[in-house]
């Protein structure tokens, strides 16, 4: 696909040749990164200046633009895929993964319809299915029975989805009950904890239902919703005139990992008439493996659920999943056909058109990757990785109690360990910073009952015990 | 990165081998795709129910898994990157973007932050500069000025924004004229023609402003919004209480390649105060020739512009460039930050945090694919690419005007032509059947003025000549 005579595409023997070279520059890149800096320590506009102001007029060889890759970009990567990469949430990649993105880009199929690609949708379908088993997930999200699952650009999209099928679901019945009359929009009130994604508070702010009607509760000493609380908040709240509608409960919050407690809050959501979204954005992979399957405990009562395979699950961003209980909320509140969309098989209905699941109209072919990745690492596989990172995490853990000098600040039930100096909020701020600055891992922070807190994350897929060793000796040293 | 004794992940040689045979298989997919039938031939759950119902308890081999596309993916792909595809509008991709596409994905980088890979970020910024540059728009979307530009995943996404930011602009401004009263949500209106796309209709459910707030305002001839409408509108809105807050204008409507007059629209929207949005989704591209700019005069008058890069300028999906002329207006709309996201590059004010620009927190590095589409074609070659694909369309038309039994519904100003067969709605919608159904090439329908009409769109990036021909040919002997 390289420009002849007649056009400037890139022949097919060039695509070829380039293409071999960048699968052993991702290869290589792999087997390099743990040696790399893992946060850039790139000063703001270093890329920006160093590029041209305007695209070049003239075709350029792509080994030039290899060569400025490793000359501009690189010094600008912070390196997600290191093993050395503790910090916030991982973000997932693997081989099989890479190559399903490979093939997703080479197909260039736009999926927004069944009719535009049913292998797009269909794969997509089966896929969700797959996770409902993999997970343990009730059964009512199989698309056989009324819900379904579908593929999310992330989990900010998955609760903006959640709200406004939940906001339009209580407007209809309101509607209905007063006799024609709308709800009125500033009413309505969500709920969430303390610890809840800052995701839910954008979610308000896009849906116009705005921040002013979210109710933050209060968390127990684990960092999990206190239903009582909620309980309590949604009786003040209807005395004064307000419609509660939508609770958003966390299996691992970013901040600690707590875990709310699904059926306290479940049952409080089903006796006032509430939607209940689940988060487990994070931690849903977990549950991949039955012995971290407690916290799904009154799942089946939530209306909606969201966990990211791009996370723990070794599947490259974006790949968020998204099931609900009842599919025709979704599309109620998202459907939308013009002319130029419609189509025999969208009219016959015996398709998903997964356009009305999201706010985008158009859709990549994401189940490709998803399906490459759970092949290649079958159940046994991912379990075995889940499962090392979590002795990982809990091994530090151990490491931390057994400490002079440092202390854990929440329950661990996972992959996330929150610790802390016990000199105070100063000296694990400049731990956190000499740590970072010298490139050997990455952590972050975050702040539990107003102190500052390190976090550290095990969920890199290639992360094994000598890096957490390492870590936990370089916490050590440098504090 | 495959399972050895200590764990599952695929070795860095099978990645390789795997890698190779993956880019081989897109370029034999890329060579051979112009055979293939253009539009599946699938039917419902074909692929559903050919593909077993959970994941593999254990690991399969890579050479298997493509044995199953092959046999079950294929057979369901409607092939977007065949030169015989004149649906829709096209959506892009290339050797180069492909490259881009692996980079990113080997990479695994996450660009929610500055500081999370400072390269995705100021690689993104540099991007949006040589895109206001190569397309000539005002200055003022330069990063260095008020304004600046994003990648979004698409332009729903991107209208979106624009309203959101729309809406909390003239929020705030009555806010404080009011003296603290807030703006009643159920008095904002918003304006469209009735060719506009449908994603400003879905923008206004999710943002709750809802479709009662939408005035759709009639066309022209040429299926521009007719400017004195609008103004007529908007004074009867104003007279009942409304508050018109936003206009979008397209520079090439879905349906026909409408153009809506700019001037005329952005005066009102000035006088008014209204922000306008411009959805050049399909046809921004072509301002990248100087002789197709026309459409651009009044761009000045614009809050917000937006086009596609991944459907004309051979750049894969998902891929959406948003200019904004203040800055400000997006992050005040958008931007939140909890505890876990603070750092010092944030804090220090020097840096763009991008995830304030858009809908969801996490962002893949999408600018990558931009810059070697760019870099690879060079201005003169997508200028070549994209006149060829005008010319083309062109001469279709004469074709269509030139015979007898067809007849040109509507003006074709770049590479889409509405045409139909004079001998009815009926007539028209066989052939399209006929014409998809044979797999030769695949064309979509819209409705002008009530009736059934044909799109031809020259778009796809190997689409020449002879495929024009060819689907001339086919038109007439079908009929």
């Amino acid at each position: 696909m390289k420009k002849d005579n007649k056009n400037y595409h890139m022949t097919a023997d060039e695509f070829r040749k380039q293409g071999y070279a960048m699968v052993d520059w991702i290869a290589d890149y792999w087997s390099g990164v743990e040696e790399m800096p893992v946060l850039s320590q790139a000063a703001p506009n270093d890329l920006f200046n160093a590029l041209p102001n305007s695209a070049p007029n003239h075709s350029e060889d792509f080994s030039d633009i290899m060569q400025d890759v490793e000359k501009h970009i690189m010094p600008g990567i912070t390196h997600w895929q290191s093993p050395n990469f503790f910090a916030y949430f991982p973000t997932g990649a693997s081989g099989p993964s890479i190559l399903g993105e490979m093939m997703s880009a080479g197909l260039g199929v736009q999926g927004m319809l069944w009719s535009t690609s049913p292998a797009c949708t269909e794969l997509e379908m089966k896929m969700m299915d797959w996770l409902v088993h993999l997970l343990g997930l009730p059964k009512h999200y199989l698309l056989e029975n009324a819900g379904g699952g579908s593929l999310q650009d992330s989990a900010s999209s998955a609760c903006l989805v959640a709200l406004i099928a939940a906001r339009e679901k209580v407007s209809k019945l309101s509607l209905n009950k007063l006799g024609g009359n709308s709800v009125d929009d500033k009413k309505l009130l969500a709920y969430i904890s303390t610890q809840t994604h800052s995701s839910l508070e954008k979610a308000m702010m896009i849906s116009g239902l705005g921040t002013d009607n979210l109710r933050k509760i209060s968390v127990d000493g684990s960092y999990a919703m206190q239903a009582e609380s909620l309980k309590k908040q949604i009786a003040i709240d209807k005395a004064e005139g307000y419609l509660p509608f939508f609770v958003c409960a966390t299996i691992g919050t970013t901040s600690s990992n707590g875990i709310d407690d699904l059926t306290s809050v479940g049952k409080i959501a089903q006796q006032e008439g509430l939607w209940m979204h689940v988060d487990a954005a994070m931690s849903g992979t977990a549950s991949i493996c039955p012995e971290f399957r407690d916290c799904n405990k009154g799942l089946e009562l939530a209306d909606s659920y969201n966990f990211n395979p791009h996370k723990w699950m070794f599947t490259n961003f974006d790949c968020s999943a998204l099931f609900v209980k009842n599919k025709a909320d979704i599309i109620n509140a998202l459907s939308i056909l013009p002319e130029y969309l419609k189509n025999a098989a969208t009219e016959s209905g015996a398709v998903i058109d997964y356009r009305d699941w999201q706010i985008p109209l158009g859709r990549r072919f994401r189940a490709l990757k998803l399906w490459f990745t759970l092949r290649h690492y079958g159940v046994e596989g991912l379990r075995h990785h889940i499962r090392e990172h979590v002795t990982l995490a809990q091994e530090f853990a151990t490491w931390v109690e057994e400490s002079e000098n440092f202390e854990i600040v929440a329950p661990h039930p996972l992959n996330l360990v929150c610790f802390r100096h016990k000199d105070g909020d100063a000296v694990n701020e400049a731990l956190v910073k000499k740590l970072n600055d010298s490139g050997d891992l990455y952590l972050t922070h975050t702040k539990l009952n107003g102190e500052y807190v390190i976090r550290l994350c095990v969920g890199q897929a290639h992360t094994t015990r000598k890096h957490v060793e390492k870590a936990w000796e370089l916490i050590q040293a440098m504090s």
